[in-house]
């Protein structure tokens, strides 16, 4: 069982089992990361779309806020380009939300987010926890981390995905169930997968002794106890964190996800599977959509910009989780601290039911 | 909230909180369902594709062996019939199949499985509880089963199904997550969902007061300790007893479960969504297969009944859920009891992790 013997002091010493997931494009702050992290939970940074000069940025604003550790996560390359022939239909597609809009679509760059300068700053400025979405680093990569202070979690959503992680020497896995927020997690996006959290959470146990972090639909303190009993030490929550102040969440997207509106995968935004609220957007173009990011994401960009600075919910990316509608509105230490106290009850509920005689 | 007062006497007398799967078209017996009610969990006979001679011999049978509650599942009617022209088309792409094996292809026939006459045979038998699949009883009939002393539960893959079942007046809901094998249970199949399980327990625990079964993917104590913890009563397996000896399963059947084949969802087979194993048939005729249940069913069934005699597993409904690699060989009590203990020693040391000074 590879990396059986490892362990993640991070997740060890948390007071609270309770990470917050990296969100890139907007919710995700340095404020938001050292709140989680200085009531106790693990705060994430998300580095994905970012340039390394804001990521140095926002690293330094969270240790001027907090000691206590804290993560970034990282976009892996995203593999092999899209076809350019695909990308170019799915642009004439498009073309009459482009004019409805009033903007030309994007050029659909393929390029792999400065994922090695990212590695390199970040072992440079000595991150504590280093964690990936869309791939493994090599075993170099790794090394070379944690040679330099940080722990690497790398983010799976199958038992494959988690075997290739733990020979890489990953610290520890975050289990991406398929009723998560954002894109999916998934090394190669021709096949993303669609395990549930909790099938995931069991198959992945069962196939390496990493500590685990269970991500996907968690937004109640009985779920996030959930996790932990089926053997994960920590939950990771992303569209519970969307509502907090602290989230540079907009506020069409903070409304949007009050609402008791469904969750659908689609490719239509970026080219990559992710879920999201369905609006006319993704029932529109889902079936069109081409693979190919980050080209997509930068041919729908201007559409989503114009969109959202006229207010309009049916052309953004409205990412969401499938429990989207069971947040608050609280600051992100509140909800750290209520999630957790809310798990500890759930847990001595079950004790008391579970030894009365049956 | 509607139905918040009701409770479930059947699932507060549980020894232990194991609910067997009702399994129709082979591995359900009535010696399963009689093993696991004799051994403290609660066993399901499935009504479905049944005589109704054939469920009252059942009933009978599980009566000979243990005196303690049983249940019985049945499927609602499933709505309109399909396509015609579609279906036809279907039949087309199957000619290969159907010359290949030498058979003629069923006669895609729509019907409701008998429903009426399946309920008044169980209020007739004062079966303990009555389950459905599919769709809802109206509130006439589930007060004409309690009156024949049944407690009603309806399976649900949605809120929305939840808060249906609740003002029909259900006394307990089956909490279907997309990990679960064979059929999903949606009321609607032009819209299956796609919920994992723990994001919809928490999202119709919300919505209504009823008592919870969670079904989809469980496969281990850990996983039935955290439905458990996450507000369920009992938790419901099915793929976890199809390898015991005393499911009908096919040797076929059995020895693709205990193998890491992924599992996807499909009408291929029945014209309505189900998980199964991915194998030829079903990566072959899932992107053209119609909605249209049973008429597919019956329009496959000699392709699948002649793949079965030749010994050809990739060409029949390999139902599984997405944990099936975590099963075993045990004989089904053994399996209730086993699930049972490893729960409760899950909770427990999630008590001892939570409360150590975390």
């Amino acid at each position: 069982m590879p990396g059986a013997a490892s362990a993640s002091a991070t997740l060890e010493a948390l007071e609270h089992p309770i990470v917050q997931a990296p969100m890139g494009g907007g919710p995700g702050t340095a404020a938001l990361a050292a709140a989680v992290s200085g009531a106790g939970g693990l705060g994430f940074l998300a580095a994905g779309y970012q340039a390394t000069d804001a990521v140095r940025a926002d690293v330094d604003a969270v240790r001027a806020t907090t000691e206590r550790p804290f993560g970034v996560n990282v976009f892996a390359p995203p593999g092999a380009a899209g076809d350019p022939a695909a990308i170019a239909r799915y642009a004439e597609a498009l073309a009459g939300d482009a004019a409805r809009s009033d903007v030309e679509l994007g050029e659909p760059r393929h390029h792999d987010d400065g994922w090695a300068a990212k590695l390199a700053l970040l072992a440079e400025l000595r991150v504590p926890v280093v964690s990936t979405t869309f791939g493994c680093p090599s075993p170099a990569a790794v090394a070379e981390l944690q040679g330099a202070g940080a722990e690497v979690w790398v983010t799976v959503t199958s038992p494959e995905e988690a075997a290739t992680a733990a020979a890489a020497g990953a610290d520890a896995l975050v289990v991406q169930g398929v009723e998560a927020g954002g894109h999916r997690a998934s090394f190669d996006d021709a096949t993303p997968g669609d395990y549930g959290l909790l099938a995931l959470l069991q198959l992945v146990r069962a196939q390496v002794g990493l500590p685990l972090v269970a991500s996907g639909g968690l937004a109640t303190g009985r779920a996030v106890a959930a996790v932990l009993v089926a053997g994960a030490r920590a939950a990771q929550l992303g569209t519970a964190f969307m509502r907090t102040p602290e989230a540079a969440t907009s506020g069409m997207h903070r409304a949007a996800l009050s609402a008791a509106t469904p969750t659908a995968l689609t490719r239509a935004f970026t080219g990559r599977t992710a879920r999201g609220l369905v609006n006319r957007f993704l029932a529109e173009h889902s079936d069109e959509a081409p693979p190919g990011y980050p080209e997509v994401h930068h041919l729908t960009a201007p559409l989503r910009a114009a969109a959202r600075s006229r207010g309009d919910a049916d052309a953004v990316n409205l990412w969401a989780g499938q429990a989207h509608a069971l947040g608050a509105d609280l600051p992100a230490a509140e909800l750290v601290r209520d999630l957790s106290r809310a798990a500890r009850a759930a847990v001595a509920e079950a004790v008391d039911r579970l030894g009365s005689g049956r």
